[in-house]
């Protein structure tokens, strides 16, 4: 009997070329094709993983992506539930029809506020197939290195979180944010003059943009670099670190 | 005049040649030497650095690592300073003694609960060299692949803090919890009947070692395996998820 198909979850950090490990280069060499959602006609991150793909002569197929239903926020964990089980059936489609060992290329690392490892799971259980995931290099540690900053005070802690909590995270007390997800600037409705913010776009990228400093001085750039980003590269990912309190009120 | 010394600051993952992004190669290929602290006769991570230098020729020399004084720990913030200040003077005669640009080789990344970068800060005003970062895939996330898990539930934070800090985080009411730099096992003080783990030792190596399930009931492998890395590999570094509740109780 053959071996059982695997699904290998591969983290591809910003897309660049030298941003793969050799790990994930090996485990993309090792797949027969790849799966790969498009979200429009033109998306942007499907053509950086087509050059990926291109790279070591491994198809890929695009799927559409399913609609995802925005309309009823109250039911955020619902919507997110059936747009993953949409998800798993148009994969599960393409893997009926082509056999082999399929490969999922992750912005990022799968480790953090992605939903491919979940419909992964899920795919591997409806088709039999086995799964592995090679790790990538996340966008909080590119603003972390492109900044040239260790992610909290020594021995202190970073909260990784999204826009959504952001408001809630603060007033719970946290003082140290790692912000993801977050396409609407959340940060604009702290206390401005509470805060330092280090901030970057399109990180790892050739259209990577970073500002740094206090808050209420420093967005105002922000939002002219977050739309300059959109407008130059067709599509902006942006992440921020918020620490309370200026750089004099650091632990050393 | 020449252009200023460089000193780069490469992520290496847990070592391997494999973890490496091409980015860290091509920094460390660019570098005349690799400056590495020696912490003992036979430190096996300095071993690890060294093969990595030996595959592109890069000199590494290697550092006795002051002593850090460990005897007061309601002074942790100050203790950690005079180490760093003696590791800061220690480096500096070193470039003082060699031209040329300067690597340092960082488990995991730079980013998380690493001194390296605080260090090179400061060496950098001292000798006035210019200093870059490349990130590294980090334990969480080693962690994080091996047990093919999102660090948190759909939407919902997760935090990174120490082992020094668990218990009072747990009483603030933190339910997903990253523990880095926990040398003793501190979960085992908490309520064994209420977390499950996701526990990972010599991640990424050829020793490494994974246990997962409810805490009160896998903690004695824990304990043991843990022990077992250490007498195998002659060195123990171990991270984990502690998330409160069963699977059952998961957002799905």
């Amino acid at each position: 009997m053959a071996d059982p198909r695997r699904i290998r979850v591969i983290g591809i950090g910003s897309g660049h070329p030298e941003q793969l490990t050799g790990e994930a280069w090996t485990a993309l060499s090792s797949v027969d094709y790849v799966v790969a959602a498009r979200k429009s006609a033109d998306d942007p991150l499907l053509q950086v993983r087509r050059r990926l793909c291109a790279k070591l002569d491994v198809p890929l197929v695009a799927v559409p992506d399913p609609e995802r239903d925005r309309d009823d926020p109250a039911d955020y964990a619902g919507a997110v539930r059936d747009w993953h089980a949409a998800r798993v059936a148009a994969y599960a489609d393409v893997l009926a029809e082509r056999p082999g060992d399929v490969g999922f290329l992750v912005w990022g690392d799968p480790a953090f506020y992605d939903s491919t490892l979940r419909i992964v799971e899920r795919l591997a259980a409806t088709t039999g197939a086995t799964y592995d995931v090679v790790p990538g290099i996340s966008s909080p540690q590119l603003l972390a290195a492109a900044h040239r900053i260790v992610l909290h005070r020594v021995g202190q802690p970073v909260l990784f979180t999204t826009g959504r909590r952001l408001a809630g995270e603060v007033a719970a007390g946290h003082d140290n944010v790692l912000v993801m997800l977050d396409g609407a600037l959340t940060c604009r409705d702290l206390d401005a003059d509470a805060w330092e913010i280090w901030w970057g776009a399109n990180l790892g990228t050739p259209g990577q943009r970073l500002v740094h400093g206090p808050l209420g001085e420093v967005l105002p750039r922000i939002e002219a670099e977050r739309a300059a980003a959109a407008s130059a590269d067709g599509w902006v990912m942006d992440t921020y670190l918020l620490r309370r309190g200026a750089s004099g009120a650091q632990v050393p």
